[in-house]
Parts: C-alpha cells; structure tokens; sequence
C-alpha cells in the first residue's frame, strides 16, 4: 500500500523544493503577522505530548488555532491511560492501552496528529532509528507531525530556518553558523543539535560544529549535513577549540547535548561533563565573532549556557526564533493538510 | 417545581422513541461524517471528569466543537481544588469547596455540564443508587450528561447501539450478542457491561450473558435488559460457559469487570479472578462464532482480554465503536439542548 | 520609554472614571446573559497559573471565548517546565526556564497574559510589594492581567462591586459593608480581603473591618481604603467584636485570612486561630443584620466559615458573585484590549 499521508516525520524525507517553499511560507506567515483565517475550518489537529512543552503546545495550537482549526492537547500520563508500545506483550503489567489503538481512536477523531516523544537516552540504535515515533506514525491513520522525537525536531528546524531568512534578509548562502555544544547539568537529548545542523547545511551555510571531544553528533546526521552542504554551496566541520570555531561567525547557535557517550557510559559522561563548565556563551566569545546573533531553541539556563550579558544584548534572537515557531507550524499544517 | 431540565442520566430515564430516534440520530452523523455547523453556537459545555479520560474526553470535546460550541474540560484533582460530596459536613478536612458550591457555579457559566465519576467499589447500595451522580446533577441547574457513572456509561451505549446499526445495516433484531466477561489484572467496574447490556436488550437481539460463577451483573439490571427483551423481541439469558455461549454468535462484546464480590469479599474476588484467565477472546473461539464481530470500548489490554489475532483481524470493529463515541455524542448534546 | 500597555495589575492604578465605567460595563454583561461577539476575534490570551484555580480559569476561558478570542490555559508545573524568577541567578538547579524567557515567549504568541501567582506567606515585604507579579510585567511585552497575586485581586473586586451594583440597584453609598474574619484550617493569603476592602470603600459604602485581634489587614491598604471612603461619601471602621460589626449591616462579606502574624510567627498564628472557630456566620448572626446579603469569594468550607442555613438561604449571593466573574472579566478583556 502506498503511503499517501502527509507525514512529517522529518525534513529529510521532504525534497528541497517543498523544504524551500515551505521556509518561504513560514517567512511569509511571520510578515504577515497574527492573520487568523478560515483555510483549515472542520479540520481538527490531536496533539499528544509524551515529554513537557511550552513553546511546542502554545505555538501548535495558535498555529491550528488561526488557521481556523481545532486543536485538542493531551498529556500522556496526566488524565490518560499509560500505554504499551512494544508488540506482541500479553499486557498484565501497568499500561491499560496500546498504542496502536491510542493513536487508531485519534485517527479516527482528528485529521492531523502531533507526537512528542523523547530520547529514550538508554539504546542507542532505538533512538536512532526513531523507534518509537515510527510505532507511532505505523498506528496512525492520518498525517502526523514530529513534534520532538529522539533524533529531530523539524518544527524547530523550520523556524530557525525562517528566523534566519528573516534575519538576513534572505542571504543566507556563506555566512558562518555556528552550532556550540554548551555545558548543562544533565545530558540531554540530540533532536535539537541533529536538526540545527541539518537546517544550516540545508540552507548552504559555512556551519562548525564546536564540541569537546566526546561530544560528537551521530555520524550518519554528519554525513546527510555534509551532503546537503555539498549539495547547497556551504560546508560542515568540527572542532574542538569553541574559541577559534567561533571566530568571525555570523551566527552562535548554542545548544548543550549528552552525545553518544550517555548510552555507553553515562557515569563517565557525567563526570566528563562537570570539567567542561567553561563551554558558555560569554561576551567575551561574542566579541571574536562578526557581530554574530545569538540562537537558543529555549528553554535556556542562563549564566550556564549563556550568560545574561549575551541574553539580554540586542544581539540575541532567541525570542524571534521562539516566535517563528508559530509562523514554521502553521505552513507546517498547511503542508499536511495540503492547503497551499 | 418540575425538572425541565433535559439531563442524560441514563437511557432507562428516556423513552423508546427518544432513544431509537437518538440511535438513528448518531448513525445519520456518522454517515455525514466529520460535519462542522453553528448548530451549537453561543452554547457551552463543562467537562468534569472525577477519573481519567481518553475517548471520552476527546469525543466529547470534538462533538461539542463540531456543533459550535465551546468546551471545557475540567480534571478534577489537577489543577482544582478537592470536593466535598456528603451534605451537613463541618469542611474541616482536605476538601475546599463542596460539590454543591462547584457544580452550581458551573451551572452559572455553562449551558451544560458532563460529569464522570465512576463506581466506590466499595459500597453496593451507593454505585447501584448512583449516589454521586444524583448528587451532583442535584447541585446542577443546567443539562448534565453522564460521562460514565458507577453503573451506567450512556454515551457507550449510544455509540455501540449506533456500531451495531451500522455494521448490520439496521436490522438488528434476532441477532445474537454475546457479552462476555473476560480476565483482567484489576477488578474493574460494571458500569460498560450493564450499559451494553441493556443497549442490545432494547435494540431487540438475542443476548447472552457469558461469565464466570460469581460475576452475574446486579438483578435489577438484569430485569431491566429483560423488560426491553421482551418488548423488543429480544431476549436476555445467561451463561458460565463461554465457548457454549459464543456458538453461533453475530457479535462478541468483550468486558473484564469485577462483580459483586468486589464489594463483599475483594480479596477473595481477586484470587478467583486469577483461577479465570482463560476468560479471553481467541481466534479459536471466535471460530466457533457466526463469523461474529468483535466489540470492546476499549481501553483494552492485548494478549489478557483478546488476543492480537483476533483484534487485529478485519472482524474487531473496536476502531469503529470508538468512533461512533463522537456521533452518538453530537446526538446527546442536540438532545438536551433541544436542537433535534 | 512610556508604558503604553494597558495592564490590570490592580484598580489602584486605575482612575475612578475607568473603575466605575467598568463596573457598569460589568452590569451590561450581565443584564446582556451569555452574549457572543466577535468583539475580539482575531486575538489570543494566555492564562498561566502558578496557583490552582477553578472559578478564575473557566470563567476567563469563558470571557475570552465569548468575546471571540482564543484562550490557552497553562499550569506550571503540570507538563510545562519549572522556572527561575530571580534575576543573576547561575541557573544549576531545578528550574530549567526562567520567567524573562517564557513571558517573553508567550509574549511573542499572545496578546494578552493573564497570571496567578500567589502569596509566598513568608517574605512580608516581597509579598506586598508584588515581588513575582511584577517582575512577570517586567518579562511580559503584551497587557498583563492580575488573576490573584500575592496582595490582590482585582478580577474578584470587580465582578464583587458588580454583584453588590445588581443587588441593590446601583444604591451601595450609605450601604452597611461588614467584611468579616472568618476561622479556617489554612492561614490564607490576603488578596481577597484586600481588593474588597478596597472595592467597597471605593463604591462609597460604610465599611466595617471585623477580625480578631492580631488579624489586621496591612496598614497601606487601610489607608487606600480610607482615601477612597472620603473620596466616595463612605467610611472605613475596624472592630473585633464581629456581632457588633455585624448589627444592621446590609452585606456580610465572610473571608479567612492568616494576618500579619503568618510572617512573623507562623507557629503562633496557628495555635491563635484554634481559639478563634467561633468566628463564622451563623443564622444568630444574620439575624442581627438588617437583612444582610452573604457573600463569599469561593471556594468556602461549608459549617467551619458559613453554616448551612446561611448558605442555602435565599440572602446568600455567593454564586450570582460567581457568575459575576465571568462579567466583569469580560470588560478587563475589552479594557486591556481597548474595545470599550
């Protein structure tokens, strides 16, 4: 059977003309400020969060919200039943549901399902692979959009993607970003860095990726970048010196990240961890950079990852960025349901 | 003072007519099927559930939405404050507000109230009388629909009397519907089975009540699914033999619940309970059937009250019955504000 | 630069004109029922509560949906991420987000905040200073809408001043105002006493602080109290003899409040108020009045602050005061978003 849905999954399975025409949408949605319209009237959109969100929820629901949908949220184990993933278990344990009718009822209810579910942070290969979130899309009967799975966050992707556009009034190609592992009391998951990257690739940027050895992101996400690099006129590397990645960057996109270690060693992760508070964004590294803008995806601690002086600069974007999540999510929706 | 109020308490309280009518109410939506109108608008609707919700929420949400109106859904215990339930209290304990005080405040901001509590399982005589729920719909002053109670689950019974029409293209009548108990780690509540009892009692098929020695479901019930047998040409008899039961049936409705015992002996209920896994639905029963249907509300827990096979064969029509929860509903909603 | 928003953090910064144009507006809302409007389509609000709520919540969902907008309603802490509010904070510990970022976020989404942030009831200063409150309007770009802070309530004041306009038919100056102590298990914050005090005073009505000794209200709002009293034509008397207070009076308003003692000494406060049960509104009270109404904020403990037979007494308002809410807030929505 041929799958004909509108997932999205991730930007990957998506070819660049959609990925361009979709970024000019999300540029377009934020010139035109907060339109309300009817496009998407008798169309209702299930959002079902496995992991906490703000931004997420709020800009997805005003996303359906103005384009005249209805958006119900629901918050899996907060007045829901716990559900079963795995097939084939005979369920005497504590889930009441398995997923695949969770998600087979909400088929059945709305046109378009969100899911976020997180890095499960002990296997590998299962993150990877997305496992859990193919389960998902497997149970569905309608579009389903990735909301924050274990390996990406395209809706963050689409809006950064717009934030930049924006920003640099379209003329992204050769302009520096980079993307700046920072140091964070717990080891957290790869959907953000994966995706950042990706995007900055995508649009032909001149991206580092600054991280502490240890820190390496997955090498198949650095090979696609490479190839969407190769492909767009930019160009990847690494480094291991935060200091000279950031000289003459046009853009700081911090970002802490646990890397591959947490699922071989987490202990040693931890301890590697605690010696590397000195991966911050401070003004000081601000002022090697060409005059670059500073990115977070948010939520962001500050004087951990960046401090207040770089926050609270003019420099910092991270509020239009949270901001073109609503602008990314409503083309977004429009793409699923093929409004455009 | 006469109750003009149009509450849904349960279907014994509304007349055959009203009742088939509402049946042929949900069918002719499911046939429409996801129509948006302003049918409801400028009216709202209050959600309060006691105990957690999937289907009944969501359904119940979207049903209001799609006829106009606004919903809101009301967890009690997050995010409000704990009730009180008994009348000439001294509040001096954990419960800051009354049930009274709440659902008449309610009653002032919405033109309607849903209400789920489900059954003590520990005092007979109050789940059977529906102590709670008179409770509530007496501090209530607008329409109040009941989201499933100790004993009765209305909107179930609407939805599955709703399937059943569908499926079988409307003629119901002489077929065999076996509602069978089934295995299930916890002793769950009896409201489902009482309900789809006497929804396949009054839409005149044959019914055979399939459970264990100890688990008979309340006489007055009972009595009750017979009246309607016998009016509708029906009839309503009772098995402890499962695959005897099972010969020859057009549907299989399967249902774990706890019985009486729960109330008396829990804990001897709980090892008789562990003695009756064999209680679930296989392809080898289902093989003794007239190529029934398989029917459960769900949530249901694979491998314990059906098995995979069975429920992911072509004749589990639980996907449907989950769905038709949105049509019956639309028809309950026009129901008690007179919009029909 | 000028603040040009228009905020509600409390009637204090709000001139009378403003004040009594909005109380009438109040009163048309009421008279007018459950009206819908597209008054507001097109705009959003976002509703954060970092205290529980019942009344607050539905009723402002309410206000902005029938005014047209969109509401969103977020808990902290339930499925949102915990945050920091103090500013040069190294953030190394639990929260993950700080108040200038998520304010600032919403601010981007919305266009209008309401927030719930109660007493700490242990830092005085802090407290009636609206510490958290106003660094929240600090973080906001958007009107910012008080929904109880630590020292006020200004959505409670004036769907009250409302309440009491319908009552007695616009005539409240000369009008006897107890504002009553009342016994509870809790030490409660103060908001509520506060902003009544302050709304019944401003009305032009003679009003009557009645508590126990050690149970006054903060002495800059007694004195607010009294300049709005010599403004109105009104008075602003204590006692501590609440049958006294309580002769002749036209309205007994019952409320707990823990005192400036909670501060100073929490564990005196408690062993006090345990002598103090006999401050609560009892028929033999009433009956001293001269025919008084009662009024309540809710949520009240039924027989510890109100016995039965004043609440289910035809002179009992507390849920006409409910109903109230959902007026007066629906002027806050069309002040702040400037459609009056």
């Amino acid at each position: 059977m041929a799958e004909e849905r509108r997932n999205l999954i991730d930007w990957q399975f998506v070819d660049d003309e959609t990925w361009f025409r979709l970024v000019d949408r999300a540029v377009e949605h934020h010139r035109n400020g907060k339109t309300w319209t009817d496009a998407a009237r008798g169309k209702s959109l299930c959002l079902m969060f496995f992991n906490p969100s703000l931004r997420t929820r709020t800009s997805m629901e005003l996303a359906g919200s103005q384009l005249g949908a209805h958006v119900t949220t629901l918050k899996a184990g907060q007045g829901t039943w716990g559900f079963e993933w795995n097939d084939g278990v005979v369920m005497d344990g504590e889930a009441a549901e398995h997923i695949q009718e969770a998600v087979g009822v909400m088929s059945r209810y709305y046109d378009a399902i969100g899911v976020r579910v997180f890095a499960s942070g002990t296997d590998y290969e299962a993150d990877r692979d997305e496992k859990l979130l193919h389960r998902f899309v497997r149970a569905a009967t309608v579009p389903t959009v990735n909301l924050e799975s274990a390996f990406y966050h395209p809706c963050q992707a689409l809006g950064d993607a717009g934030t930049l556009s924006t920003h640099f009034n379209g003329n992204l190609k050769g302009k520096k970003f980079v993307l700046s592992w920072a140091y964070h009391p717990k080891a957290l998951p790869m959907a953000v860095p994966n995706s950042a990257l990706l995007m900055a690739a995508r649009m032909g940027m001149h991206v580092t990726v600054a991280r502490p050895e240890g820190y390496a992101l997955d090498p198949g996400v650095m090979e696609q970048a490479r190839t969407y690099a190769a492909r767009q006129g930019g160009s990847v590397v690494e480094s291991t010196d935060q200091a000279d990645a950031c000289r003459d960057a046009d853009v700081i996109y911090a970002k802490a990240w646990g890397g591959p270690m947490i699922y071989a060693d987490p202990q040693g992760e931890a301890e590697r961890r605690k010696t590397l508070r000195d991966w911050r964004i401070t003004q000081d590294l601000m002022a090697q950079t060409n005059k670059a803008v500073f990115m977070h995806c948010l939520p962001v601690r500050r004087n951990i990852v960046v401090d207040d002086a770089v926050l609270d600069s003019p420099n910092a974007i991270h509020l239009l960025q949270a901001e073109y999540r609503l602008h990314g999510q409503k083309a977004i929706l429009e793409y699923v349901w093929d409004l455009l």
